[in-house]
């Protein structure tokens, strides 16, 4: 057996940006969620995919959420949360949707590199992840041996996840309702 | 201007076609979903475009509906109907899915030109169209200007859409509470 | 067997309507997917389910067509055509898509109801559908049994598949080479 | 600020997980990448989210990819590659894929729990993932703060993406070319 080399480099990397995430801000946007009537859920592109798998564990847990642009994801109106996920945190698509959402009165959060640029200054509550958007380029600030854009997505995905198991201590869930819930016609 | 040709022979074939569709088999199916708890769609390739089309409509009427692999779509069960689109009644992912639904309990529709195979047979209900499925060659019973399944694809889009014509009747929704429900961060 | 009204009403509309389509904006979009490197297709919510019907039988004609925002759709550039089906000619997302196309030198065609709005003012070729869209209200123009939306949406897919049977003769395809290229492990 | 001790939990489970992956196996999968005309991509659920982001990679990478169900997915034929993405190994649907890809002579690797399921015991290769699939229940031999399915869905990105990462290296691929195939229109 030989040792995956890259694979372990790419997670120490996590692993250190990891360490910058400020949990208060996670802890903020999970009471945004348990308070929520509906949750909607975007981002673009790899974003958008782990987005996708934080909108389905969501529904595992009981509450309602949707990913927009699926054909039964309904209008988002007072009393909602839309989530985003977007590294730049100026994808066009995605500040429309946020301005909407505002506009409609829902709340607003958003996990990013850059809470300053156009979702993040609109933003009720963002997560800031250090990294390299898949708009911008490798800085001295930071760097990595991966594509652009690629370490967001990862820590993203892990941040929707670390979210999903604070809320099941939150709202108490046991496995089996976990269960009981997931797609059953696969 | 010059006329659309090939546009007005697919409209007069499907006219043809729909004059071969049985309406008290849309009326049993209409029932089925006002009476089921959540309503499941499913269909592969351009069928399941149509039936997310459908599936898109029956949310605008208020109506629990999920298309079947979308992120945010929860196991099937007692109490819940799950309406097929295929052509051919065979296609594999489909009759993996019309069993586990059956095998929970729950209803099962379908929309096909054949009735007979394994979808078909174990439904509580079907529609059934006239046509040439993809998975199907021509024969003298049918023959089409245009490839292999087209017009089923096309006729099952029209029926969803006359169900949903039907469904705002009997539930007496107005067009103001359908375009409340649109979606709206697009 | 009884007969489906509403069903061989909306065929009627469709029917009436698609007299009022001029044959010579097809051909037109039928040259520039002929001469594109790429066709890129796109449209929200129901129209975008029509038009992913398109870029699915396009593939099978053996052309490089991508549905924007799909997983391995790459970027648009000098020498492909971008697509958009919206009746309104003005949804935003839809919008921002036209103009970056635009600006990276592509060609633009639509299919809609408002050739003067937002995405049709910049188009190169469009294809002019009566109807009310889902943005607007019903007119003494233009009045329908079904929901504001439904009929653009229908014809927009019946203009597509006339589009494919024209591409079809133009190409010379036959129905085995079609069949090869269908999707196969469903 | 506060640390983040769930993150930093899920991130020390992978990487203990990472230790026990073999880089050899990751190695001819690579191999399988780098010869086959086409790769096509699949995965059911979350794991299809993770699924997804790499097929948009492989397109980065100018590797002709596709992910099996979306819009313009051909059929796959001799020469061509299908990668699962199963932590059970046994989920219906993908064994369907499976068993249709070898019959057309496609070559099949897998990411998986249980490499001895129906799905790895027919594939040219695997990566074997420590973990607790989704469809299993934990076991003295695994357990996880996570619910059963997660760690293998974030491993399975990691692993994708590392591959991504030695083929960038292999293929000689700069950061210019990957941004050039970059989705435009978002």
């Amino acid at each position: 057996m030989t040792e995956c080399k890259t694979l372990l480099e790419i997670i120490e990397e996590l692993s250190e940006d990891a360490e910058k995430v400020d949990n208060s801000q996670l802890e903020i946007v999970e009471q945004l969620i348990t308070k929520a009537k509906r949750v909607f859920i975007t981002g673009a592109g790899r974003s958008g995919f782990a987005a996708r798998a934080f909108a389905n564990r969501l529904m595992h847990l009981g509450i309602d959420s949707h990913f927009v642009g699926e054909p039964t994801t309904p209008s988002i109106r007072r009393g909602d949360l839309l989530i985003i996920g977007s590294g730049s945190g100026k994808t066009e698509s995605l500040v429309t949707m946020a301005k909407k959402a505002k506009k409609e009165d829902a709340e607003l959060a958003t996990i990013t590199i850059n809470p300053n640029n156009e979702i993040g200054s609109i933003a009720d509550a963002y997560i800031k992840i250090p990294g390299i958007s898949s708009r911008d380029t490798a800085t001295e600030k930071a760097s990595s041996i991966q594509p652009n854009g690629s370490s967001f997505e990862q820590l993203s995905w892990l941040i929707y996840d670390s979210i999903i198991v604070d809320l099941i201590r939150i709202t108490q869930q046991t496995q089996e309702e976990i269960d009981f819930r997931h797609a059953n016609m696969e």
